[in-house]
């Protein structure tokens, strides 16, 4: 019989405190600034004195939690949350984290940003040997793993686990005494650890996190580690030793919010720095640099400032986009109907434009900004890309799955110019991107990971091995 | 007995569209582009062969409209639509707009945006003669004027009660042969007409609105116009010769959307110029300009380019703000929970910085925002707004109702630059304003209103002539 | 133009409450056990000296109000609520009641159960007079007539405006100070006067509202009669004298609840003599009666009685029949299907069945049990009916509208046994009908409305003569 | 750690068919004639050539499936479906049933009707060896023993799977090629094979269900059976040989409907019995006798026919409870507030009553209608039970758990007739009730379940052995 599982990959966001007196409303607010990284559906377990509860559901965290009555039930010392990232049509709260699990001997709750490598083969091996998965995602394995170890003591369990996973992974999880972190061999999504003012340590994916709540950082969790949490304080141990730095490029270039910082460097800095090195990797002459809204706005303003051209207003973002929407007709949509984009007139009419985006996956969206500006009178649009042509699927977490959707996997600059009907175009080289982020680890591309541009993935790929192969055949 | 009709101030948008076989989901995108004016409910009524239907709800456009179905069923080659202001607590269907009225002899829909100085006295007077109102919104006044006037052809009972209503209005009605927009005799409010490829004419708050559907730009409806499209086309008539512009300048300091245009000016180049002017009349020394996201993003661009000063992205703003939000603690809004807006740790630390704004009405927010920046390590922030200080009621459409909530009109410059903690504080002058938006009509403050900074109301106030010189003296 | 007014006609409920704390709450329970009179939507006003708030919307009274929050809300001491009969497509909440007028000299709100007869002509010339309808609902003309009425004292306008409206009524008013109800001059919709322990004066469309409180029954309203409710007690005035009784018969033979009493006479009692009066005029041997649940099971006792026949549960009514539903294919029609009724095999199968139904209109429902019957084995089925043929519609508030619709207008009883498939057929005849009730007015039928059986309409029939008059060529 | 599993007794209804084109819709409307057996949760799983898919949620089957486009999707040749009973406050959806599996070598989906004795022990042993639970239903345990069986062939999987499961079940599964049924070994549940027209195949937790569909009645299911069907046709296989009718006989006296038949007794005919020889065991002269709409209806015919007492219809069920209620004030309560049943007092007024019901558990319910017939003036009131007092709880899946909260375990029948206020009171004997239901099985009681009543189980109690034991002493 056929099987297949799809393979859903998990931008998230994690957050958890421990030692708050209104922990669950704590990772309300944290979650709620970390909503960039998952909008199909939220979750919360609180741990009131040991007892775990939790709630979870489809939509917005707002949208889950929008009877209060929610929070007020989940009391407790201690909580973990977690933002799921929409994947079209999958959309079953199974899946949906914290995942909570209540033995006769312990209670455990798990929440995960990643996406594991040998998935398949662990999930195969665990039903063969009368394993039952409830979701079809990959966060259930580490808690199989967890409870078929032999080994005696808790933490050694759970070290075992990380140790069989691979791929990327950063693993929240909460017990009826301990909050627990762990993060990928090579790190490559962002987790960070941070303390409040009463003394509550906290646990999120982003920085942007404990500003929301008032917290300060603390450090970044490292590659390879796992941190223990608990009325004791913090402790962080090295549950493998076989380390290298690769963290997700694309965090820093358009995943990630502005105010984060990853690795010590601060989000819009680095997407300024995309900016400025493009503008002298790619100089050309222009009335003005625009920005896709919101996320190429830092790097566009970058390039305006290294070019000395006016940076200028050019595309306006409804920010009314309901996430179910009524489609236009065939014939709306070549009348017009840019719902979410539309270009000002006023501004760009008779204007050479320098249009600077993060990044291009299928072409698609540039091709239709770039006819948006031209309709509105602009003159000519030379798109400017604040990163190198995106040739290879991530493994790690990021939704770009095969390379048949990857234009720059298909087609020349030249062609890609041609078929988004842009006056010109480049991108930013892959020394420019590392040198604009500017990590300074001892690792390949300084620390980052560059397996999208490049195919030089720094992890064996064990279940996508083949497919891959097949791909760039 | 005490009866109160509390005055509901609609900044409200409002679209149609004659001509056009999916008349109801060309609206639907018209109206889905003027969401900005008015978020608290939204309907539409199509006319098919002369028979009008509709729909209408509170919530957003996307919401009221989300099952498909709706849309579907409301056929007709013609239809107005209404985008409502939210107004705290007042939050009944019954205000929805457009009204349908279903009389033995005659159908009617009517949509409404701004505010009537003489509503109350109108509405005793109607009831007083047997008049019963199903609102409390001053839109139906003029239907019952309409009813009742004693004129013999139609077009002739608007005009009269057109001329009954005072204060800023711009009404859209559907009947069913025709498509009838008019608006004050001071134009307080945009309204434009445009054509669709086809050939369909269409109506609408503000030019952005034509864009988003592909119409090209006809012109703008002027004050004391009345304008009936039907099948013959379009024809304006004057109702009133006593008219003067007085176009409401709040419409371009930040309540339009930058790609309209009012009466030729586009909304973003008014903004930019408000920054440029304010860098003139207050410049000062910093490592940076910053604008509050989104509104004063245009303004803040035109501050940083005429002086030299780098725009820098410091302030996030969350882009998944939901309506209903579960509210902080008091405990732990003093440690942090900032959902809305976060500040930049890693651009603004250690630097001098110029906050620009489009407005101050109470002072909390600016106050608030001053406070991020600080605790995200500002060395100083200079607040620079691009309007001058609000200190006088609208009575025309905007919703600053009393003295008491404006903090321009109790206390000065400098002590509101106490207040909130600034470093430094500056307002644009009023001639600046005036210069950066740039009418050029032969009319006080070349037909801007200026009322809400300097008190002089282009209009006689009516029902509100009383409560207003209690608050002045 | 063409313009029709659909007539809604309206078998509804009313309940209201002067004088107790927590008046809302009592009416809410009033009302639930006037559910079966109408299941479309349910609205309550409460008047919190003397301020009137209210809430209404579509469906059973349980949704309604199911956010116990909007009960808390309705504080007052004295209320009036409706459940409103389900018109299947015209489900707009705007013609859900009571309507609550808020003028600037009073304050009233309305509830109605009937059917005005001369609703059409009243509304144009109220429309041609400038007044405007916001309802298609009859209910409106009422508030209209009060408030153009020229006398100085308001219960001079209500009596005036009760003297222009014809047909069948029962209103229930509350104002600022006073509850007011009134029947139409027939007195053809029940409605009852109690008065519960702490003093509160309750009035019910049934006495079995009454019971649900704990309220003691006072007296019935008579035709013709209005009654005012304050702070100083019951006043009960004549506002016509052109009176004369004519009762609902459907009232009592299948409207009403079984535990009401209708001018004195038990429901329940009234059904089962119904029956035994049925087994007298139209006897036949058999094994057993059975009724259709549930409101046959009385007559159908009542036969069983005089008979001597036993009864039988041979038809079992599913409980939970939602009111929006999954429709079977029509394969699956074929095959079964019958979610609503099902014929016990075990107790009817090869036996002689004498099936008591309270009245056929159509006649596809009994239609439909017979069939059940004969597929659960039953030998013969005789069908008797406890009222007699239905062969005009009620222009009062019953929902009969036209003769097209009533199979006993266009065929003989032969006729229908044949259409119905049954063995034999009996309906009671109008005068055991009249005996079974039992009333002793001293007035045609001894005070029934016999008018769906016989055409002798007890009132002018106005606005719909010219069409009863064609229906009956 | 204090671990908890709350044992969810669970009345349920299970309904699956194979064969049909239109399997979801089928068995939708076979659940809708099961809705009586739970209301808590319904759910539906399809097997679409080899692939299934279903949906499930809390509420009735007819809000679960109230959007028709969700019974479209699930298309499919073959499916079973579940409704779940209300257990006060559990109500998560991770315990809606059919739970479905995917397995990356087989598909299963598995609903249950019952209640295990040794869940807990078994829950323990299999997750002491790394088993992981999602729900806390029994249900899920099956299928663990299942998928960690070592046996080779499928079928044998299942069978030595329900050689480890104890107590009262009824299980029905569904793969990829076949349904498959199984029953305890005393066949506490009721379970029948029915078949369509077109040939499909039914198995439903009762007949009626077979009726609603158009289905022919085959066989009942066996204790101790497991029935395979596929393309092939029905294969019925015994699992164990260790087998002893026992037959709940709670399901005779009020959990069924009155027209399925269990073991090939009619359930209305059976209470009909009970009803006749209660008469006969409990005579008294009275003017009427009344029964507790709608389960006691039958038992209370049976009572009058046998005693020539007439048969009333004292009490009105109100049929619009919804299940979540404004619940009445103290003061309200007691003015009346009777939402469910009322008396008529036109009926039962100055009369002696006999009130027939078919159970006492609590005792509370019958104390209430008791006392609402003497408001209602009734001057005698008799209680007669349709079966013997309930002294014991039960553990194979009726929702009576401890001896506590039986009146009858802690009373003698003197003491709860003065605690209910009747005027007398008697209960129906073990052996009137062996022989009102008359099965004809070798083997105690004639084949019925008397443990409620003598604490005569028919099976070890394991898990619940010492609180039992505890109970009784």
């Amino acid at each position: 019989m056929s099987y297949e599982v799809r393979s859903l990959n998990e931008e998230c966001g994690v957050f958890g405190v421990w030692g708050h007196p209104d922990a669950a409303r704590v990772t309300y607010f944290g979650l709620h600034s970390l909503q960039h990284r998952g909008q199909e559906g939220a979750g919360i377990v609180a741990n009131h004195q040991g007892k775990l509860s939790g709630h979870r559901d489809l939509g917005l965290l707002a949208e889950v939690f929008s009877d209060e009555r929610i929070l007020d039930r989940l009391t407790g010392e201690a909580a973990i949350g977690h933002v799921r990232y929409a994947t079209a049509g999958n959309g079953s709260v199974d899946n949906i984290q914290p995942f909570l699990f209540k033995f006769f001997d312990q209670q455990i709750a798990l929440a995960h940003n990643g996406n594991l490598t040998n998935a398949k083969t662990l999930r195969k091996a665990l039903e063969t040997d009368g394993a039952i998965f409830h979701s079809n995602s990959d966060t259930e394995i580490l808690m199989h793993l967890i409870r078929r170890s032999s080994q005696p003591v808790f933490m050694d369990r759970i070290k075992e686990a990380l140790n069989q996973v691979k791929g990327g992974f950063a693993y929240l999880l909460i017990t009826e005494d301990s909050m627990i972190a762990a993060l990928d061999p090579n790190g490559f999504r962002p987790l960070s650890i941070g303390q409040m003012v009463n003394g509550a340590y906290v646990v999120a994916s982003e920085t942007c996190a404990l500003e929301v709540i008032g917290a300060s950082f603390i450090r970044d969790v490292k590659p390879g580690e796992v941190v223990i949490i608990n009325d004791d304080g913090v402790q962080i141990e090295q549950y493998t030793d076989d380390v290298q730095p690769a963290i997700c490029s694309m965090e820093f270039i358009y995943f990630a919010r502005p105010d984060s910082n990853i690795a010590g460097v601060n989000v819009h800095r680095a997407r300024k720095n995309m900016g400025r090195l493009l503008a002298q990797e790619a100089a050309i002459d222009a009335d003005m640099v625009i920005g896709v809204p919101n996320s190429s706005l830092s790097a566009a303003s970058g390039y305006a400032e290294a070019s000395g051209i006016p940076y200028e207003l050019g595309l306006v973002k409804n920010q009314y986009i309901a996430r179910t929407f009524i489609q236009p007709t065939q014939e709306l949509r070549e009348q017009g109907v840019r719902m979410k984009l539309s270009a000002v007139r006023g501004v760009v009419a008779g204007k050479r434009v320098i249009l600077v985006d993060d990044s291009i996956v299928r072409g698609t969206t540039i091709r239709r900004i770039v006819q948006l500006l031209k309709e509105a009178g602009a003159k000519e649009v030379h798109v400017r890309i604040g990163s190198p042509p995106l040739k290879y699927p991530c493994f790690y977490g990021i939704d770009i799955q095969t390379r048949e959707e990857l234009i720059a996997a298909q087609y020349s600059e030249a062609e890609i110019c041609e078929k988004i009907e842009a006056d010109s175009l480049a991108f930013l080289s892959e020394n420019g991107l590392i040198e604009a982020i500017g990590l300074q680890f001892d690792a390949p591309y300084s620390g980052l990971c560059m397996a999208y541009f490049n195919g030089d993935y720094p992890t064996p790929l064990y279940d996508y091995e083949a497919s891959y192969l097949a791909s760039v055949e």
